[in-house]
């Protein structure tokens, strides 16, 4: 009787499928396409069954794991770091237009300087330092900076739908990856915290670095010159590259991740693409085609036409970012 | 009591730690070595405990996971390839003098081209198809190839002593890494089947690739430029890129491998290098710092001063092969 008792509470406890595993998502077309997708997969004697090995899930990180406004969150890293490096040394905000805009946190001038700017921006502000100096500098950043209009550290601006979605698919097998334009090394100082995804399986762009043993201990060292963009048709490369297997399932939210998209669906098996559109001018933002930061037309499009599941953030999420379940 | 016994019988499967983890390894200060680290960063409430998160072991291949003699199997798969397309185009041997000499099978002609001459002959064979069609060719390869010594496939020469290590340390709680100077997608045909490390650990060089949609499928095209070089220097590079974290054992054989053990030992904490003497001219081939394959002779040094590990084959391993255990 007693056994017959303890088997029963196991079953119990084993069947966690009957509470909602997606509680921040509005029931509708399009949390039930990601349930069905998953189980479709995951339902052995399924057609269209996938071996865990092969589970692989992409996921963008800025304006999809996180948000993006007023503009991209390392961005404001740099800047503030160049501002504190100028604030040290005078004479580098004299070497050019852009490194003067960002030393006085003119926004709208660091813009102006185009991509070539930003680079020097980032060159910057990212190379001449060892990559645990790099990371710790970014730790104290987060620890130190608040998002100007949440309040919010920036590693809190991250999406809860999409952690439950995280969650979700690591239950059923998956592996689950970042693939981000942003940098590396940016985005393992938090993703494991912040998103349960570890080092390892985080995929960005990074800067090139160099072997070094300084005083006995073994470094590397970042250098101011571009090693890969991991954007647009950069990020099937980089996920073949680091993975060396194809996502079944691929998220992200603007024409960066275009690519990305079509490479988990256009692969001759199961294949889902998760578009996240903002709509939502009142609990975050609302854009898409005219943006500069997370700028989505074509995607938008090409989703119509290939039948990708398009998130609708106003319509489709309950919540948008945890602290609003305290 | 059946209760009783069935807990018993349990206790029993549970203790495999009374059984050797490393069998083909002979007793001695190399095997109490490499088992006294594992217990050391693995058992709870040790100074030197490791999470096993940060639990990373990386692995060169070629001469220390498979062997490497009389030269590297992926230059055979090179020059087969290049072979079999002149007989196909025979303008192709035309093109250099190291294209001829592969096409003729003249190894002794192709190493005379150097290294310009090796980076045609791999840009050749492995260029111009999709990462799939690569592999594929690769698999192909593999089932109809013997090695000219022993008759057997390449992917049989791997190391029997090896396989228990790393089967050891999985138990353990590590990832094991292959980082190798050897072609990323060449490695990731075989190493999860002859070693149990999928194509997402490993490490390697590789040429550039490009996105393309062809006839409605995504994929990626292998391009004749070289991207990443994965040898001395650049190991412990890429293991910052791929992996995020420092390994706290690497094992290699060759100069190729210095700066990774340097890595692994030398960043303040817990560390474990292992290097690896071919001394078996009967059972395998004995070969250091003479040898064009698998150099070995700065590294033989520092592993002396710096008190790593050295594994003498011969006197180290009971087995080498695993079809010695048939």
């Amino acid at each position: 009787m007693r056994l017959a008792s303890f088997a029963f509470l196991a079953c119990l406890a084993a069947t966690p499928a009957l509470a909602d595993p997606l509680p921040s998502w509005n029931a509708g077309d399009t949390k039930s396409a990601i349930i069905e997708f998953v189980e479709a997969v995951t339902t052995p004697g399924s057609e269209t069954y996938v071996d865990p090995a092969e589970r692989i899930a992409t996921f963008d990180n800025d304006g999809n794991l996180w948000a993006e406004q007023p503009f991209y969150f390392q961005l404001q890293y740099a800047l503030d770091t160049v501002k504190q490096m100028a604030a040290e040394d005078p004479s580098l905000a004299e070497k050019s237009p852009a490194l003067k805009a960002a030393a006085e946190g003119d926004l709208e001038g660091v813009l102006a300087g185009g991509e070539k700017g930003l680079l020097e921006i980032i060159a910057t502000s990212h190379a001449g330092m060892t990559t645990d100096q790099f990371k710790q500098s970014v730790a104290d950043w987060l620890a130190a900076t608040k998002h100007p209009k949440t309040g919010q550290r920036y590693d809190q601006m991250i999406y809860q739908p999409m952690l439950e979605l995280l969650a979700y698919l690591r239950e059923n097998g998956f592996k689950t990856y970042i693939v981000s334009g942003g940098g590396i090394d940016f985005i393992r100082v938090f993703s494991d915290d912040a998103y349960g995804i570890p080092p390892e399986q985080v995929v960005g762009s990074s800067i090139k670095a160099e072997y070094k043993v300084i005083d006995g201990e073994a470094v590397t060292v970042k250098l101011p010159e571009l090693f890969f963009y991991d954007d647009k048709e950069g990020k099937p490369v980089a996920i073949n590259h680091h993975i060396g297997r194809r996502p079944i399932i691929a998220s992200g939210n603007s024409d960066g991740d275009l690519q990305m998209l079509e490479y988990a669906t256009m692969g001759g098996g199961p294949g889902l693409a998760i578009l996240l559109h903002h709509t939502d001018a009142d609990r975050e933002w609302a854009y898409d085609r005219d943006s500069k930061i997370g700028h989505l037309d074509k995607a938008l499009d090409e989703a119509a036409e290939e039948g990708w599941v398009v998130v609708d953030m106003k319509q489709d999420w309950r919540t948008v970012f945890p602290w609003e379940l305290e």
